[in-house]
């Protein structure tokens, strides 16, 4: 059975997926690139990086997956609404490089872009989302890419086989926080706490078969 | 100079120090003893228990101390007020061996126990209990024991050296939070995370010289 699976989700030690005040400039608010700088030092995204346990976990972001479902704060800055030529934040050729579900009450036609990324736009639940994404991913997993709210929903849904989060030791003390209502999660799920030498924390949600 | 340090003090994933509905049965509410029992599987705790790195945390929470400073409802479950025989929740010899001030607004006669520990009552600012308790600790270090609200306050304060939290992966959902309104706080610390065999992480905020 195929999977839903959280890779490589960064949070603060408060808690928080995403800062505030989110714009074009600031992806990620006021957290700017703090909440990803770990990332940033591993060979996953430089060569010259390390190659420990931040990339061992870092690594697990794309094999296997065939369809990403993201939430419409990922996919664009308040306002991108507006923007008829948004076409998203990574460029040309998105490191996807598969479909991409974009979830949002403002959907437009599907944008077809280099290396196998083509984003469409759902108006839909998490379970309804979850099994148009599962279709197109013919076979293989689906990634739940976030942001925070998204990752929540999916949560609070029970849609999500794994989850990978990693704790980084900053207080960002506002934003958008993960883990909001979720009460009791850990116990359908095989917990895994890994701290790295760069500090962060891997938490690791593995769902148990019932 | 005697430090003022925070030991072994839990949290959820989420970050709750305590949960909802604390009551004389329920001395931290609907998280029960959740939130303690890597602590109880140490040989600090229990002659038959690990000597690991929970151990070696824990260990930290006698040596070297002179006093403690507690909240009210570390000290009592609602309503303690009206009790006037409470003697706290740790029999008549408490783990503590020394001078314990107690900040509350319901302040009362000391109370001395056996094998060392008096409970004293201040109605006082943090600053002011530090003071206060620098002097009874005589040359010693001073326990910021808890509760979350205290923890926090005295950290919004700027009034804490050394921090040592223990993050437990499960998610409390509801209770008292340690992190609000604490953004920053990291930058004038050296922080580290340690995660331990038994799934929790031991987040140390050690205060950088200025």
């Amino acid at each position: 059975m195929a999977l839903a699976r959280v890779q490589n989700f960064a949070i603060s030690l408060d808690g928080y997926g995403t800062g505030e005040g989110q714009s074009a400039d600031a992806h990620f608010g006021h957290a700017g690139d703090r909440l990803h700088q770990w990332m940033f030092a591993t060979r996953w995204w430089d060569a010259g990086g390390s190659g420990g346990v931040d990339d061992a976990f870092v690594q697990q972001h794309d094999p296997g997956i065939g369809a990403e479902i993201m939430g419409a704060g990922k996919w664009g800055h308040p306002g991108w609404q507006d923007d008829a030529d948004w076409k998203g934040a990574w460029g040309p050729n998105p490191p996807f490089h598969t479909p991409v579900f974009v979830l949002t009450h403002h959907t437009r036609a599907p944008i077809e872009m280099e290396g196998g990324t083509t984003f469409h736009f759902l108006d839909a639940s998490p379970a309804e989302a979850l099994a148009v994404a599962r279709e197109a991913a013919d076979g293989k997993d689906v990634r739940i890419g976030g942001g925070p709210t998204v990752v929540n929903e999916f949560l609070a849904a029970g849609l999500v086989d794994h989850l990978h989060v990693v704790v980084v030791p900053i207080l960002l003390g506002r934003g958008v926080r993960l883990w909001d209502g979720l009460e009791g999660l850990e116990k359908d799920y095989r917990v895994e706490a890994t701290s790295s030498p760069s500090n962060v924390t891997h938490v690791t949600f593995t769902r148990v078969a019932s």
